[in-house]
C-alpha cells in the first residue's frame, strides 16, 4: 500500500487530536491537511490546539498551519471530528466536492444511504455507495462510524446474531471521555453516577438495528433493544451490562465460542489497525475494567466477560471498548483503511 | 415511648459505628451496651474503635467500656453488626438466651423461619416469630434486614405489585462503603468499574423474593429477577438501573402515582427513623444521584427516577438508596422500632 | 435580635445557592429578595436555578420570583454571590444607593477602604466603615470575606502571630467546588492533579497579610508568605500543608494551646453561625481529611492537624476548612452576624 | 551486549509485576528465574499471580514454575521486590552466597556501605562496592534505588547542587499505587486527601542527602530538607511542590536552563532505559499533571514546571514523576543497566 495523503476536519478538538495522534504512526495514511474553525486558520496547529492527551503532539503536527474547512482544499481522504452542530453541513460540502468523507460525527449516521460501518460487522454496507452518490449527486460520499457506546454493543451482539438474537437489555457505565473537553463537570461525576446522557439510549437503540442489518442497514435487525446509559467517573473505557434473548438457546460454552472465534474482514486482510481477535473472553470473574482492558489490541479490542445463564432473558455479560479509540478516531481510521484495501480510494 | 436500653452486637466495626451514631440521637433506644471481639473487651470504645464516619463519636460513647459478646449479658435488645464469620453462631446463642437481634448480617436471611423486613413491605412477616421461637426453641428471636442492594430494590418494586410483576432486571452501581473497612482497595476502584461483587446476585434475586412474598416469606413471590453487581468510584449510595414487565401494562403516570403514594406501617404510626414519603420521584432527567439523593429522608428515603417505557420489557427507571443507613445500620433501627411499636419487646 | 430581611444577589449561581440554603434556616436574617441577571427576572426561583446542592431547594424560595439586580431594590442588607465579571460595579452602585453590601466577590477586597473580615481575626476592621461611606460618598457599605483559601490559612495563622509570626509556605490541595459550575472539567482532575489555580496564590499570599495586618488592614502584617496552589479530586474542604517561621520559638505544645484556646469576637458573641471552638485541632496522626474533617462546626470551624517542629522552618501542620461554607456563605454570613451584633445595619 | 539471565526476588507483588512485565521486553536482561514465598512454590507463575497491570502477563512467564527464594540459587544477578518485612534477611543472604541484588527494599538504603543509586544523579557511589564486599565479607553485594518520592525530588535537585542548594521545602500529592495492593482502603481516597504517610517524610529527609552527598553518601548533602507527605486519588505519579534556598541566587533561567541541560551516566551511555533527556521542563503553566506526565520518557523522565520565584526560600516549582516506573522496578533496572555497562557483574 502506498502512503496516502489524508485530511482532518476539526483537527483542534479532543477527538481531532485523537485522529492527529493515531495517525501520526499509520503506516498507510499521513495527515498531511489539519483544518478547523476560522478562528484557527493560518496559524501553527500546535499553538492553538489545547492539547488533552497524554502523548505528545507528534512531530509532524508541530508548526504545521491549520487551514480552514473549505470544500476542495485538503487531500481525497478526510476524516471528519467535527462537532455535529457543523458537521451536517460541512461534510455534505466535502462529499459533493469530491471527498470521501470517513465522519465520527452524527448527523449522516441513520441517512439510508450512509453507511454506519463497523468493518468486523457490516463491512458489506460499503455497498451502498454507488448509489449515495448517484441519489445526493456527489462525486465523493460520507462513510460513518457508531456512537462509542454502540460500537461495543454491536460488536459483542454480531457473533450472537447466529444464535436468533432476539431482545437486547443493555446498562451502561461510561467514561467521561465520551463527552468531549470541557464536557462533564468534575462537580458532577466526583464520587458520583449521572444515570442519563442525552439522546445516548436512542442511539444505541437505533445504530445497533441499523448495523446488524442488512441491506446495507435499510432493513434494520430484527431483536428489540432497550438501553440504560449512565456517566461514572472512569476517564477512558464504557462498561456495560447485557442481557440477551437468544430464540436458538445455545450453551454458555456455545457463546463464548462464538465470541472468542468472530471473525470480520479486517482480521482477514490484517489491517493495520485490526485487533488480533476483535473480541476477547476474560476469564478472570471480575473482569473486564476499563482501567485494565480499555487499551486491550491497542484500544480496538472489545473486552467481554461473565458470560452467563440469564434468569430473566437467556444469557448475561459484561462488555467494554475504549470509546475514543474503538468508539471514535480508532474507529473510523479502521473504517477507511478498509476503504483503502477495497479499492474505493482509488 | 418509654427510653429502652440496647446492645451492640460488633460495635466496633464499619456497621457498628454506624449503629452508634444513629442509635446516640434515637428518641426511644439508649446505646448502653456496647460488644465486640475480645481483643477490645475492657478498653474504652474510643481508645480501640477505628472510627471511619464523618461524624464524630457521640458522647455517649465516649470511655464507654466495651464488653464480649456473651449471651445472657447485655439488654434485651440487640442489634448485630456482626460479621457473616461469626454471625451465626453467636446471634443463634444471644436468640436462645432470650435475646431479641435485630441483625444486620445475612446468615439468617433465607432461613424461613426468620423475618426478612422492610417494614414498610412486609411488616406482616413478623408473625412469624412465635412459630421460630418455638421451633428453634428460643426465648429470644431474630429479625433480618436486607443486603444493602436488596432494600432498594425491594422498595421500588413494592408498590409495582399491584400491577402484576413478572419479571425484572437490575443493573446495580454501588457504592465502596457497601464493602465494609478496608474493604475494596483503591487501586481496584480509581478511575474504574469492577463489574463484580461476590454473592451479591445471588442475594438480590432471592432476598427480593422471600421479601416481597407472602407467609411470612416462606412462599417467594413469582417475580423472576435477575441481577447484574457493579462497584463504582461512589463512597455511599447504590443506584440502580431496573427494567420491568408488569402484566397489568399500567401507564408511565400511573406507576408515578403508585411510587408516590406508597406508605407502610412506618409512615402510619410514625416511627422515628420512618422516611415521610419513603419513595421519592425525582422528576429532573439526570436523577437520582448519590451524591445529591443517597441523604434524603435523613438517608432512610429511596429516590427513583426516569421512569419510563421499555421496549423489552414494559417499564424502566433508576433507583437509588443509602446503603450504610436506608441498607444496613437505619434498616435494622427501623424494624426495632416496629418491634417496639407492635409491643414485641414488651 | 429582631429578623432582618436580607437579599441575594446573584442567587442562582453556586454560591448563591449556599447563600440561600443557609439563609433559610438562620435564626435573625430572612431571606425575602433574591436577585440575579435578567435573564431570570420575573420567574420563579425553582424554576430558573441549576440548583446543585444535596439539600432540596428550601421552602420558602421555591416561588419565589426573581428580580433584577436594581439598586435600591431590595432590603437594607444584600450578600453578594456575584461573579467577579459584574460584582465591581453592582457591588459599589448598591452600596452608594444605601445598601450594606457583604460580598464573597473578590473585587473589593484589597481595597484599602474595605475590610476584608474574619470574624475571629480581625472584627477591628469594621472601623474602616466610617471612612469608606465619606471617602467614597456611600450611603452604605461594602464589607468582604476571604478566598476560600485564604479564609483556612488565616485562621490558622492568626493564633501565631502572637510567636512572632515571620515567613509562612503554604501548599493547597483545594476541592473543586472552589471553582464554581460548571468549573472544574472532569477530564482534568478525575485521578489527576493540577498543579495550577489562577490568580490564586497572589490572593493567597495579599489577602492573608491584610486581613493579620493592624489599622483596618492597611499596615499589612510583615510575615512573607509564599504559596504552591494544587487542585485536587475532592468535592468540599480545602486542605493545605504549611511550614511556618516564628521567631519566638515556641514549643510545639505551646503552639497547639494556642491554637486551641483561641477564640473571636463571634465566640465571645455567641453570634448563630460561630464555631465553637473556631479552630479544632485533631489529634490522630492522619488528620484532618476533607471528607471527614470538613463539616466540623457545621462547617465554619478549621480544623488542624500534625503540629510538628519543621527543619527548614520552625513548625509544620496541615490545616482545613471548608471552602464553600467557611470560605465562602458562611463566611459572609458570619460577617454579617457580626455586624447585625455590633448594630452596624441598625 | 550479551544477554544475561536476571532473576526476581517477590515477583507475584504488585512491584515483582512490574519487574517481570518491563525485563519482558528488555534488550539486555531475561528474566529466567522467579522466585516467591513458599506458598507459591513450584506453580506457574501465573497460576499464582493477583496480576494488576493494564498489560497482559508477559509470554514468558506464563507457565515458568515460580521457585523459592533460597540463595545460591537462580541466576548471578537478582532483582528484588520483597516486602521490607522480609527483604532485610533474604537479600544479605543472596549477597553472601555471591549474587547481585539490585533491590527496591527500603532495608539497606541507609546503609553506609550500601550504594542508593540514581545513575543521573550518583553513579559514583557504586565505588563503594570493594568495600561494601570486604566489609561484609559478601562474594556479591547489595544496590538499592530511593523510595519513590526521593527519586522524583533528588532527580529535580540534582542540578540545582550547582547553585548552592541550601533548603529544601517539599509537599506531596502521592498516588495510590505507592502504597502496593491491597493497599490504601478506597474509603480512605474517594473525594478525599490523607495528609500522612507512615515513615514516607524521614525517608525523604535522609534518603536524598544521601544521594545528594559525597563519599558514596557517607558525606550526606548539607541541604536541609523538610517534606510534608499527602496521599491523593491518583494512580500513578507523585506530584510535589517544592520550595528551594539557592545561595547563588540564580535566576530563573538559569535554573530552566540547568534543569534542561542536566545529563547523567545512563544518556551519556544511552542505557536502554535510560530517558532522554532525563528532567524535562514542561512550559504550559498548569503542568506537570500525573494523568498526562507520568509516562514520559517511557515513565522513566521527571518532569519539572512552574519554575519561578519563591517570596520565602528563593525559587519554587512542581515536580513530578511515576511512582512505580521511576519509582521503583524501572529505577532497579536502570540501576543494574550501569552495572552492567560499568562491568560489575562480570
Amino acid at each position: 500500500m502506498r502512503t496516502l495523503d489524508v485530511g482532518v476536519l476539526g483537527a483542534t478538538g479532543v477527538v481531532g487530536q485523537q485522529f492527529v495522534a493515531r495517525l501520526a504512526r499509520h503506516p498507510w495514511f499521513r495527515p498531511s491537511w489539519l483544518a478547523a474553525s476560522e478562528r484557527s486558520e493560518g496559524k501553527a496547529y500546535d499553538a492553538v490546539v489545547p492539547w488533552r492527551l497524554a502523548v505528545p503532539i507528534p512531530e509532524g503536527a508541530i508548526g504545521r498551519m491549520v487551514e480552514a474547512c473549505t470544500p476542495g482544499r485538503g487531500p481525497k481522504v478526510v476524516f471528519s471530528a467535527l462537532d455535529a452542530s457543523v458537521a451536517g453541513e460541512i461534510e455534505q460540502q466535502f462529499a459533493a466536492a469530491g471527498h470521501f468523507v470517513v465522519s465520527n460525527a452524527r448527523n449522516f449516521r441513520m441517512d439510508p444511504l450512509v453507511p454506519l460501518l463497523i468493518p468486523e460487522v457490516n463491512a458489506d454496507h460499503l455497498t451502498l455507495l454507488p448509489e449515495q452518490q448517484r441519489t445526493k449527486g456527489w462525486k465523493g460520499a460520507i462513510v460513518t462510524n457508531p456512537n462509542c457506546s454502540t460500537v461495543v454493543l454491536a460488536m459483542a451482539l454480531a457473533p450472537l446474531r447466529a444464535f436468533d438474537l432476539q431482545t437486547v437489555l443493555v446498562s451502561t457505565m461510561q467514561a467521561v471521555s465520551g463527552a468531549g473537553y470541557p464536557g462533564v463537570p468534575s462537580l458532577d461525576i466526583l464520587g458520583n453516577v449521572v444515570p442519563f446522557i442525552g439522546g445516548e439510549e436512542e442511539k444505541i437503540e437505533s445504530e445497533t438495528q441499523k448495523i446488524l442489518g442488512k441491506n446495507g442497514g435499510r432493513s434494520p435487525h430484527s431483536a428489540v433493544i432497550s438501553a440504560h446509559t449512565n456517566r461514572v467517573a472512569v476517564v477512558d473505557g464504557h462498561t456495560m451490562t447485557v442481557s440477551v434473548n437468544l430464540g436458538a438457546k445455545p450453551g454458555m460454552a456455545d457463546i463464548v465460542a462464538a465470541l472468542q472465534s468472530f471473525r470480520g474482514r479486517p482480521q482477514e486482510l490484517d489491517l493495520p489497525s485490526a485487533p488480533q481477535p476483535p473480541i476477547l473472553v476474560a476469564t478472570e470473574p471480575n473482569r473486564p475494567q476499563p482501567r485494565l482492558d480499555a487499551d486491550r489490541g491497542d484500544g480496538m479490542a472489545v473486552t467481554v466477560g461473565r458470560v452467563r445463564p440469564c434468569k430473566v432473558t437467556h444469557a448475561k455479560f459484561v462488555a467494554l471498548g475504549h470509546n475514543t479509540v474503538r468508539g471514535a478516531a480508532g474507529a473510523a481510521i479502521l473504517n477507511a483503511e478498509l476503504m483503502a484495501a477495497d479499492g474505493i480510494f482509488d
